[in-house]
């Protein structure tokens, strides 16, 4: 099991993406086609995931994955937090639902550990840390194979001595949170998956998946070229049929009146990816690090947004790549990008000899 | 000529890097190792550029460029222009000169035009615009080959209408200033070389050279990979013997007191990817758009702070990848760049065999 991401047919991962996008026949098409298909652990509780777990497992006998997203602490600026919940206020009165309790909570953190341990996953990452040695070891012990998303060298050096088998490399590009140990600024200035990955490659010897703004075959290639093992995609496999995001959401991708993406607090209180929208510009600069506080606090407001077809309220995470999103079944997707790929490298060949 | 690119028996272009970092030495050194060196004909007046012109020539048979800054109009916030000098004259007593006068220049720009259609060089290339279709029609009719430098799918468009033969993409990783036609905030929320190679991909059909962040073997061979027929280098190429960069500077690049890049006006009034010194972080957010205006008004103060050995004080360019610039001459880089990109696309074939 050491050796996951080789045996892989094609090579690509589905990112995990928390919120409902993640849907167990997401994961299940994009195994089946000969990518690893992801489940997102994030914002479900344990149970719910022990269920997904369960529905992947109807739906495929490959391999897959599932994501948890690792409890971290949090030193929030309360009086920041109380003066952006007071100006939300007047946008939830307008969509008639109460912001919810803006409150700290490790997402169900120990008894998703147990449900991992039980079902013993072929695939484990994490995000927004790095769980201890322990934890790692023991999840290899049952079989699993482990990686860690981080998004600087330094955090690289902690996840593989922390024993992951591989690691996620994020870039700035990649759309919905940034994947950081800490809830920091530094996203605002990093460098590029490019660069990252090259950065990384310098300080640890274990296999990368490069992430962040990967659509088309010719990003995969490069990233392979980089020194990537495989690359994953979120933001691509958005507006798929077994995709679980939002309509408003799937159609704001191509929708010409959002022209841009940027990264913003404003909707969760940790940076994140999405489309420009109203939300996003009003907010953006009210916003303090306070997560999950304002990802609960905005909870309601944002779903209330989706049931009165407002996609200015949303966050519509999304990647730079966005534009290059179809509507097509994931698996077509990944069987194309596939075979698209190795005519990539072949060209690239050709050109090598001349 | 038209096919200049594909003549290059290694896809590496060296930066025009202007200020006295490119020198004739650099540029033949490059192009006599297979690549295509280049000058940098900004900030020079017109007889200087003819004078490194046959200079290289003295250096190298092989083909070379040189880069021309495009004038543009700016729009001066004079009062926040005169807020800003007043704050660094202080800056400018403690180092004993004068701040230059605030002025907008056009570069010496129809003299330029004039010593490109006499010295027939063979590679022009474009720097903050796009100039008319008539000189890009007189250039390629006296059988130089045409460059414009872009940064977005719409600067590209407006490029390749223009007659240029092939645009070269610059990322928001590069070192130096933006190459943006307009000064603009846009580069605060650039999407990154590979994104943005795609996105131009989609609108334009003409030879993509990348350029931005890009250092190793596997950055060359990842931009290849995303459709790009070579890879400009610039930082690649600061600490090189050849280079004219100031030693201060080459030092900086691997000193750890400097951590990171990042892009300010502080220094120049256009947007600029520099490392991170005293003089960034004090005065970036005091900066407005007004160029060449600050160029000239600290171009003083930082030559002096340079000969007072205190870089703190310079504006050290230098892109994201800058950690992996090796002191090394410019040729021997050229030719194992080269040698190591094959080797990279030939494990990447090895990979799809398997």
């Amino acid at each position: 099991v050491r050796k996951m991401l080789h045996t892989l047919s094609v090579p690509i991962i589905q990112a995990p993406m928390a919120g409902g996008v993640s849907t167990p026949a997401l994961a299940a098409a994009v195994s089946n086609a000969g990518g690893l298909g992801f489940l997102a652990g994030g914002y479900k509780t344990a149970e719910e995931m022990r269920k997904e777990i369960a529905a992947v497992r109807e739906l495929t006998d490959k391999p897959f994955g599932i994501n948890v997203f690792v409890p971290g602490e949090e030193d929030v600026d309360e009086k920041a937090l109380l003066r952006y919940r007071q100006v939300l206020e007047k946008e939830a009165e307008r969509f008639g639902v109460p912001l919810g309790e803006a409150k700290w909570d490790d997402d169900d953190w120990e008894a998703k550990l147990t449900v991992l341990y039980e079902e013993k996953v072929p695939v484990v990452s994490f995000t927004f840390g790095c769980p201890s040695s322990d934890i790692i070891a023991k999840l290899k012990d049952i079989g699993s194979f482990v990686i860690v998303t981080v998004t600087s060298p330094e955090e690289a050096l902690i996840a593989a001595q922390a024993g992951a088998d591989a690691l996620c490399v994020q870039g700035p590009e990649a759309g919905g949170h940034r994947a950081s140990f800490r809830n920091t600024d530094a996203v605002y200035e990093s460098v590029s998956l490019l660069v990252l990955l090259q950065q990384i490659r310098e300080v640890v010897d274990i296999p990368l998946i490069a992430t962040g703004g990967i659509m088309h075959e010719r990003d995969i290639a490069a990233v392979l070229a980089a020194g990537a093992c495989a690359a994953q995609l979120g933001t691509a496999f958005l507006r798929c049929p077994e995709s679980g995001a939002n309509l408003l959401h799937k159609n704001a991708l191509v929708d010409p009146q959002f022209q841009t993406t940027a990264v913003t607090r404003a909707f969760t209180g940790r940076p994140a990816r999405g489309l420009v929208n109203r939300f996003l510009i009003e907010y953006d600069n009210l916003a303090p690090a306070a997560y999950p506080h304002i990802h609960h606090m905005t909870k309601h407001l944002r779903k209330a947004a989706a049931q009165a077809n407002d996609p200015q309220m949303m966050s519509l995470w999304a990647g730079q790549g966005y534009r290059l999103a179809k509507d097509m079944p994931a698996g077509e997707i990944v069987r194309r990008l596939g075979e698209k790929v190795k005519e990539v490298i072949g060209e690239m060949m050709g050109c090598c000899d001349e």
